[in-house]
């Protein structure tokens, strides 16, 4: 078989008698802790329901049919293509039996480990708000993207051939005013303004609103106020309503009620509203988890009262200091990860462990095409076009894969320079499509 | 509103008091047929289930992960962006009422016409063997190829965690030895050969089998033997089994059954057997359809016994001289396509119409990277390299829109030079995605 090299066959190098350590979750922090027992003296083995890694921080792209899903997402097996002791497993974990040491699957098979890292991330949070849960569009995977996506294009059809427009088709609410709302909310007036350019709809642009609402006072509260201010404004240019202070009390199929009384029809409602931990997989780890479902850690990142059981990125209380947690986000998820694989890689040595400490590098967020803000650790922030560039340059740098960042800059630059964009594909799902 | 142009807008050029072209259907023939009258004193919509049009030819590469949906697909309103005459309807059609002019579309509403082009294309034919149209996977949709895709990708993780490798996990059964079955099989055993290579999958090569079986002697009838023998050589070294003169009765969920009685297990069958004319919509224009449901034309294309239906590309069953019919390709549908518009607009202007001619360009298959066979008009064979530089440059001409082109020269010119290659993902399916 000419594609068949005896030389990397992972059944020399993935010798048996080295220690097994099964890593569940291929996310940012999953995939930074197998790269860190890459082509060490261990067994590793990625469990992910997904067999692709997904770029999370461009999901909006996706979902504003700026990007394609392939563009985002990679295979879990090519990243560690060239790491012989690094294992894929496609499935889904049922239970952790921890005084055994072994995972049960879904398929009712059992997988042994010396070690387990649980990297399940975070999925949308609904706060228990009535019909969220059902009606409204999470953007936590490329599924969700993809349906929000084929929503949002299917609503600008049906616009146009209703015989009066009604209120509803046009109108789409972003619940959430952090980065994901600030991006998904400009992105998606992009998407409506270039679709009725380019592609001729016969729509009256006036009747098209994308509004944002939070309960906050302003948008991106991780920021400072300035950069809140800047965001507002890009926005509000680019069409977007924006209301602060709105309490959402419940959510229907085409509509969302507020705490006020006010009913509010919307062909789509987006939630960005904010993250609780992945399934019940992570809280069934310990009696008593933290807030949001997070299971609590030990300061080198082992869950409480563990020797062998480890948890990074959002599924974990990843300590900040000694009264604070780290927030939700990718670098703690990277920067747990790569920290969780040292100190995995000193346990089986028998060296002392050490604590994890969060280097903070800033936080960024795009609000449309030459228009972004930073935040730089050191205080500043940094806005307008070299915001943008900077975080281009930084979401290039972390996508996975030299092709996928290859395809993702050319889509970019094809946007940039507005010539006819985006694959506006209603890609439908199996069971509609013949 | 900043996107909104109205020196562009659909409602003025669109003018009630031009007469009204409907064309169901969005593939070549339906697109060409779009272009023909493109900025001519008609109104024209295209009526189509999806909001795209699929560059067919390609589909192999998508089920084989070579190229993403987004790169042989293409939103047919863009495509039409400055022609503000052409609009896009996504719809269906319930039927067509000939006496009234109108069509009634699936929602109930009803569209009228002046001319109606018939343009639903075709669709894989199981010629009624058992289990064929439940079990066997066409190539004919994008939604055809990531289910494919899929298929593949899953039954490779599956048989690597199987602790025996059970034979039924790692065949696969092409089923007919035409362009698409041969480009299907060498694609196939491709992707196996790269996934087990690049992805580090624990399986021995020696397990997987791709094997093409054809009723007719021979592999691509419609060219000449030396083709024909070439693309068996060229196959057989990418480690394609062929068998000729096999027919088959039955197929089941996992496998498939021959006249012989011989009984084959295979984690998939494709079916690449033949085509038929799409849907019952074609047949029900006339009392006594063509061979495979095509509807009879007269020289001009319009359906016969009408003076403002046509009907043209792979539902036509279109003249190719006195005697014979033209071939369900490509070519024959953009040029039908073409054809019928300028009749169109000739009946229109009350002159008299001419009878269609094909004109025979070649035909071109390919069988792997650098291997491919070209029949030339004039009788003449290009095989190997400069047939797959032929076959590359007409494919690419013919993509709809200089994006899609650079994306898939991009894609290919990576796979050409072997880089990880291939957006290997499983994207599943909404009622199974979370």
């Amino acid at each position: 078989m000419l594609y068949w090299d005896m030389a990397i066959s992972p059944k020399i190098e993935n010798r048996a008698d080295l220690p097994h350590v099964v890593i569940i979750g291929g996310g940012f922090a999953g995939i930074a802790t197998a790269r860190g027992l890459a082509k060490k003296p261990v067994r590793v083995t990625i469990i992910d329901k997904h067999n692709f890694h997904t770029f999370l921080p461009l999901l909006y792209q996706v979902a504003t049919a700026g990007l394609e899903p392939a563009d985002v997402a990679y295979p879990i097996r090519t990243i560690f293509g060239d790491a012989p002791n690094v294992r894929f497993r496609h499935a889904r974990v049922r239970l952790v039996d921890q005084r055994e040491n072994r995972l049960v699957l879904e398929d009712d098979s059992v997988l042994a480990y010396d070690h387990l890292v649980v990297a399940t991330g975070a999925i949308a949070s609904y706060f228990g708000i009535p019909g969220a849960s059902r009606y409204a569009l999470p953007l936590y995977s490329l599924a969700d993207a993809r349906a929000l996506r084929n929503r949002v294009l299917l609503a600008l059809e049906r616009a146009e051939v209703a015989s009066e427009h009604s209120s509803v088709a046009l109108h789409f609410v972003v619940v959430g005013g952090g980065p994901t709302g600030v991006e998904t909310a400009g992105a998606l007036s992009e998407l409506i303004g270039i679709a009725i350019k380019r592609d001729g709809l016969d729509l009256d642009p006036s009747q098209v609103r994308v509004k944002l609402v939070d309960l906050a006072p302003r948008l991106l509260t991780a920021f400072p106020e300035s950069a809140s201010t800047y965001a507002k404004k890009e926005l509000e240019r680019m069409g977007v309503d924006i209301e602060f202070g709105r309490s959402v009390v419940e959510v229907e199929e085409h509509a969302i009620r507020f705490s006020d009384g006010e009913r509010l029809e919307a062909a789509a409602v987006i939630w960005a509203a904010g993250v609780t931990a992945s399934g019940t997989l992570a809280q069934d780890l310990q009696a008593s988890p933290g807030p949001s479902g997070r299971v609590r850690v030990t300061p080198d990142l082992r869950v409480l009262e563990s020797a062998n059981v480890w948890a990074v990125g959002d599924a974990a209380l990843v300590p900040a200091d000694h009264e604070s947690f780290c927030p939700q986000l990718a670098p703690v998820a990277i920067q747990s990860g790569k920290h969780c694989a040292r100190q995995l890689l000193r346990v089986l040595k028998g060296e002392e462990t050490e604590p994890f400490r969060f280097k903070n590098k800033g936080i960024m967020a795009t609000i449309g095409r030459r228009a972004a803000v930073a935040k730089l650790p050191v205080g500043g922030v940094i806005k307008g076009t070299l915001g943008w560039v900077a975080w281009l340059a930084l979401h290039l740098w972390y996508l996975v894969g030299f092709r996928n960042r290859l395809r993702v800059m050319i889509n970019w630059t094809w946007r940039y320079f507005d010539w006819p964009s985006g694959p506006r594909l209603i890609v439908a799902d199996a069971e509609t499509a013949d």
